[in-house]
């Protein structure tokens, strides 16, 4: 076989064999096909896509090339939930807390952040102690006793997923949706859990900026999950201004304390109870979404999800004294309020550029290896469609520098106050 | 400026800007751009095409990447002739001789063969002694004195165009029109040429298998052409059956000389007379293409065209003798014949299949590093449109192998004998 005519027939719109999409990923892992010969392919993906088919295929292929956790030691039906990513997205975190309190195993494997949103790891770190990267058996470990552990990525999981995305990355063909679905999919096979939830996000703050290709890709996820035998289905959630009311890494962890309290903001728990609801069905805890949200509204009322989050943090070399100590962690040392220019409705409030707010303040990574100010961020004290007054304060920004007009500048730029607006809804659509 | 960026303009269907264009050959040509990220702007350009704006750039910005062949010292107007390629296609051999005995100097600069076409380069090398390599002032004092020289590429000429080929080769991108136009044409204005006359070839032994598809690649030539300063102008020919009567290395030079002499096969004087009187046009030397037919016409006539071959074989160390005596040249051992099966009229006779026999008995190369038998070939006796009776040749296989019934069949394979049909037309279009 040779590289060529593969690329030549995607190019030309045809269908990859089995052989083929194995010869491509092999080839890709060995280092015998170049890299010149797999970005070729790869804009050839990105023009003529791939069929149900040949992306269930290149996921199988792209998971078969590393390890795969095996779980099948911790009884019960392991549930993981994933996101597109967004900002202020700290849904994992109590989500994961109630769904384990539930008695369902949680094995999540999750990311950093990059540009604009924020990664649950960063998140997770804003705890003094708590260590992400630990091994796979004490991950397994972990969620056999504890019921959840959420950590990075551990030991050799889709390593040709690793060295085609770092390829997409600089050859602009990250937005083909066989390519992001197979490179989602093969990690959270490999990541050994039976079911999965996955949270796609639409808006200016997603990277799927328009329902139809949010739609588009959570339609394929769940299609792979399918044809590969992973009980899965997606919510299509809001992401144009950031979800719940605070942007940034101690910021986020003590929303979602306050969540776990019975205080959190109400579009957040509405997600975390609709995402948590279809877990606790694929985990069989409940027979249907309705009796699964009463159980999980349960979880916070008897401290429950909370005592799981406390467990998860102290398994993981955390201070679990957070939990009811915020002042533990790191705090910004300036809060500068942004006062409302007129009065009149919110209509506008561009999650992105909220997001790259945050980032500029130290909140976020523009490269990859930038180190993270874990105190700072944004706090959101009004939201699209709340009414405002001139000079009332529409968000905080908590920095450790005092002069911000940059960040203000940015942030005025993206909220509009107009006339009355109705509040985005939450969730757009299910995909089962 | 960074790739990903002129990646993505490219990819999403915009117009690189001038810069943009630089910014990449330049980088080809330093390395400082990888060929991961080359490969996919070349894919970009295969699905998002150029416009004739961007097609210049590029084959300017290609020419500037390497030398130029000064002919300014040579007086008159220097007019070369390229050929898109085919099979049994010697015409730039008789053409160049016609055209420099009209006194226009003709600096041609050829290539080899690869595949089932031939090159103009091996079948001079069936002269014994011929250089094709000679230095660059070499080749401009012989265009000076003789009129003519076809040599080999000299020097550094289009380094960037050298690098894109050989990637183009191995990632599937080499059928794209901007950047077959640039390629040619950037070399062609590197080699210092005043006006060029382009055969683009079109049919099954051709590049490009459709009138359309022949026409559209023939007119971004000229269009590059006008754009850059270049006199330029394309006759689209026929390559549905190889030309002439003669396919291989000797064979053709043989079927050269006969035509210098007033005897070559009609097909392939019309073709030279066309071309050629667009040369002699464009060279000033008559003031419309009837009077330069009659030109070309004499110089048959009076042997001069003869004597310039004659001359330009010996200037560039050749045996000036093969003229008068095709023995010098090697020939095949064996000349088989190939009996028609049936009677009727010759329908069809695939040039590419002809050639890829050529090639098979040792006439052409598969791969680049292939050593070639220059005696061996395939005479062609009978021609599309003419009447064969059962049993009489269609054509001789000059082998120096006995066996060659693999060649054989190969041949019936690409004959079809049915009802009369019309012969093709030898040129279907002229493009100014």
């Amino acid at each position: 076989m040779r590289m060529v005519d593969v690329i030549d027939k995607k190019r030309n719109g045809g269908e990859l064999s089995d052989d083929e999409i194995k010869f491509f990923v092999d080839g890709v892992v060995s280092g015998e096909i170049p890299d010149y010969q797999t970005s070729a392919l790869l804009m050839s993906i990105y023009f003529k896509d791939m069929n149900d088919h040949e992306r269930s295929q290149l996921t199988l292929e792209m998971m078969k090339s590393g390890d795969r956790i095996d779980l099948s030691g911790v009884p019960g039906i392991k549930v993981d939930k994933h996101s597109t990513g967004g900002v202020g997205d700290k849904v994992s975190l109590p989500l994961a807390a109630m769904v384990a309190a539930t008695g369902i195993p949680v094995p999540m494997i999750s990311g950093r952040g990059l540009g604009h949103t924020g990664g649950t790891l960063d998140k997770l770190e804003a705890i003094p102690g708590y260590r992400v990267e630990i091994s796979q058996q004490d991950f397994i470990d972990q969620v056999r006793r504890e019921k959840l552990a959420i950590i990075g990525a551990t030991g050799n999981i889709a390593p040709a997923d690793k060295k085609i995305y770092a390829l997409r990355d600089v050859t602009d063909t990250v937005d083909s949706i066989p390519l992001i679905a197979s490179s989602i999919m093969s990690k959270k096979i490999a990541s050994g859990t039976d079911a999965l939830v996955i949270d796609v996000k639409t808006g200016a703050g997603a990277f799927m900026k328009t329902l139809p290709e949010s739609q588009a890709l959570a339609e394929a996820l769940v299609e792979i999950g399918k044809r590969v035998g992973m009980q899965c289905m997606a919510v299509i959630s809001d992401m144009n201004q950031p979800l719940g009311r605070k942007v940034g890494n101690t910021l986020e962890i003590e929303e979602t304390l306050d969540t776990l309290k019975g205080r959190g903001p109400q579009d957040l728990l509405e997600l975390v109870l609709t995402l948590g609801s279809y877990m606790v069905v694929l985990g069989e805890k409940a027979g249907n979404e309705d009796e699964a949200r009463a159980m999980l509204e349960r979880t916070i009322e008897d401290g429950s999800a909370l005592d799981r989050f406390r467990a998860m943090v102290v398994a993981q070399g955390g201070d679990g004294r957070v939990v009811d100590d915020y002042g533990l962690m790191p705090h910004a040392k300036y809060r500068i309020e942004l006062p409302a220019k007129r009065s009149g409705y919110v209509s506008q409030m561009l999650a992105d550029e909220v997001g790259v707010a945050s980032m500029k303040l130290g909140g976020g990574r523009e490269k990859a290896d930038d180190r993270l100010d874990y105190g700072v961020g944004i706090e959101l004290n009004k939201k699209v469609g709340d009414q405002v007054r001139e000079g009332e304060s529409l968000l905080t920004i908590c920095s450790d520098r005092e002069d911000v007009e940059d960040i203000k500048e940015l942030l005025y730029g993206c909220i509009e106050i107009g006339e009355k607006v109705e509040p985005y809804p939450m969730v757009y659509k299910i995909i089962k």
